[in-house]
């Protein structure tokens, strides 16, 4: 907000060759339907160019391909709009520096060790032993438990838990609310009641990892639950025990993971799936939003498990006979048995 | 408790007529089953009917029509037995009242500013530039971030995060653990890793919205993400970056509403349902509880996509069918083709 | 850690017998894949057998059985492997003791009553009329509302919500980010709006109960929302106002139990099911994960409603005919018909 930045400055930070007028100048970025003559916007797919041809943006990142039929605007032509449309966000809204030090009314143990330009806002408890690493800032009212290792520049917004005993890698970025490293569920039946089995495993959160507002990774058991590096969670997603999350695979919200299941690297998880414990999903699995997964994926591919949704009359009748489809099949059966037999009767 | 009401005190409040003793006094409410004879209770429809018969309530409010098949009962007869009801509890059930001032341990930044009569609780932290309207109430380890702006009586019960930026309007009731303003979900695959996209826009809510404890509700990637006026959010519900609620409209727990979604006026949604990205819903939709929505909803009505409940053995002969409907569709078809030609030689 | 147990001194306090070398030493446990020769590891089930045989572990508890195909391996055998295997992990991971005592930076009020050795942490704020019992311990920013009354061992880990007048038994124990006591979804429609209806009934929680992370657990309306004892409820589930939850029950995560639910006791729920509301599950009922009960359920028993995973294309072409059930069934009777006539020409 209020930075200017002309076409060609904007070029030579992404990359990007201009289209237009390489001195018209912006002051920030907005999307095709709000964006006026001072706002950056983007295209990124050819069912935007009608929106895009519509629109008041004074200019437009986008590809080659796409740049072509948007003839007469100004363009920054790059080879991943989106990527570098990204970047030109953080040009017009840089973050907010943040002044070092630990707030008088965070409490931080004597024996926490915290690295250079550590913030520490107001209501943080950072526990014995913990080792928080250098510029890394810790958000109002979080909870960093006893001997926690957390790497650097990592970025926790208000009232994070991080139970004792687990480690983040660097530039991890926790949002509000989530919870990483309490019990996982563990039960043994002592005939007539449930006995706690203790989780003496910990979290493991590699570099580069973002985990979303109210997310909950639990401990491991014995062994521990690792996010592997890049790997990206929304919202509301709960990660059992002993899960393993291969790199750079990204999970939207309200997913389900139980305990012991192993997801490969660069897979995309939609929202509401849910995954049952102790199976192996291969690398670069697409599992759809709101599926159901039973079974081990051993091929990369595209899954799903959902039911198509209805007008509600309609439904009540399909449904029905969802509790009917063996019988349905037994009398297919039938059929082509009797209509065999009238062939041959023909004959 | 303690405050006691004769049913003519009561009916002058709730704006109702008394069938049975007028002088008759009441100290509480209660459900049919616990009631007794100092408590009020209501009836809201005819299944009921059994069950208000063999309370022991002092009173029932509900409309003209039950109440004449209540004879024998004290009755408040209203035009909206569930409405005024309500209005009983509180009459009966007054809110405590609040010493308004910052307390000792709480984390006021200079900056931020407090109207009259604001009540900032234990551990909480209002950021610079934060604006905070008359009466409202923050409560304990709250977090509101900077420049937040949040209209008159306001309610936010325990450990609410507020992200910078955001605005309530008037009279919204935050419950505990929600989070409003995180970042949505903005991710670009930049060749061999997920590229963060800042999340610049805010969340707007609206007038008399209430949110339930622990859902979360992403900011805006440009624009904003907006719930309108009066909404209401149940727990544990995610709403994704850029999404619109309209109106009146209530959503039960556990629902996620993926990204840019806008969803019509008073419509009804219920527990567990889920919204895919980018869709349009119309207003006075119904979604029943469960239901997977994955395309557009023109009009208004109700929409359902629920499997039936199954004893185990009998899904699981159902269930392995759904993978061959296509072959027996294709069965159907042969065997219609068959007979169709048995048919005719036989002519 | 650091603790060193010999065959014969673990067979003591397990209550096992000892297979091979009863003065073998022991410093941990782990689990098969990870055990070296000081460790304690556990097999249940004779699946393991061959993983077991494989382990480096210095010693295996497992039952009479399974031992007799662990020949020349150090085993403790046991009547229960997973109780007994959980006792060990407490023996070598004992709890660290906390130090009873009120944080500095708590918030305490003059009002609350804590009993004999209660802790608690920093920026925890305890309400006016709470009453803690005895060794009872409240983790680093958590609310104990008004009136709140716990038993004694309770364990609040950081950033538990506790609204006011909800009452906890003996051992319960609450994990981060957990909220019990919040308003329940009560509306009544009143011509143009939902107008609140104010929750009044509170959570009642019984003795030895544990509750996961970021769970939210709401007050009765009028009546009160009981957890009974035994019960354990795993992360991010919603129980919704005057739900039962039987003694002993166990629910997986993700789950939604909607209001007014009674749910027996023994049962066990597994992840990302969802009960909608006012029904009623008898007791040892087994529901399968991600399965969707919107009918009361009478007898003990597994039951399930979900849909088998396809890769994407196959889905596509069975998914289109679930709407096509109904007109299916009616080809399907036409041609029974049309067979029948055949067979009555063919005479």
């Amino acid at each position: 907000m209020g930075r200017s930045l002309s076409l060609r400055e904007l070029a030579a930070q992404l990359d990007a060759e201009v289209r237009g007028d390489a001195l018209y100048t912006l002051s920030g970025v907005a999307s095709l339907a709000h964006a006026g003559p001072t706002h950056l916007s983007f295209v990124l797919a050819p069912k935007y160019l009608s929106e895009s041809l519509a629109s008041r943006a004074g200019a437009l990142v986008t590809d080659a391909a796409l740049a072509e039929r948007l003839a007469g605007r100004n363009c920054l032509v790059v080879a991943r709009p989106h990527v570098q449309f990204a970047k030109a966000i953080d040009l017009f809204h840089p973050e907010p520096p943040t002044t070092p030090g630990v707030h008088p009314t965070a409490a931080v143990h004597p024996d926490a060790m915290l690295e250079a330009d550590v913030a520490i806002g107001p209501q943080a408890t950072v526990g014995a032993g913990a080792r928080i690493g250098a510029r890394s800032r810790i958000g109002p009212g979080s909870w960093i438990g006893e001997d926690v290792e957390m790497g650097e520049d990592c970025r926790l917004y208000g009232r994070v838990s991080l139970y004792p005993g687990c480690r983040l890698g660097h530039r991890v970025m926790l949002h509000a609310g989530c919870v990483i490293g309490a019990d996982g569920f563990g039960l043994a039946w002592d005939g007539d009641h449930w006995r706690k089995v203790s989780q003496v495993g910990r979290v493991i959160v590699g570099d580069d990892v973002e985990i979303g507002a109210n997310t909950t990774v639990d401990r491991g058991a014995l062994d521990d639950t690792v996010i592997e590096e890049g790997v990206k969670l929304d919202n509301l997603i709960q990660v059992a025990h002993n899960v393993r999350i291969g790199a750079h695979t990204a999970i939207a919200g309200c997913v389900g993971i139980a305990g012991s299941t192993r997801i490969g690297s660069h897979c995309q998880i939609g929202g509401a799936a849910m995954i049952i414990g102790h199976l192996e999903i291969a690398d670069r699995v697409v599992i759809s939003a709101g599926t159901f997964v039973a079974k081990d994926i051993r091929d990369a591919g595209t899954y799903t498990s959902v039911q198509p949704l209805m007008p509600h009359a309609e439904w009540k009748r399909n449904a029905a006979l969802l509790r009917h489809l063996d019988d349905m099949h037994g009398r297919l059966k039938t059929l082509e048995r009797r209509v065999n037999d009238l062939d041959q009767q023909m004959d």
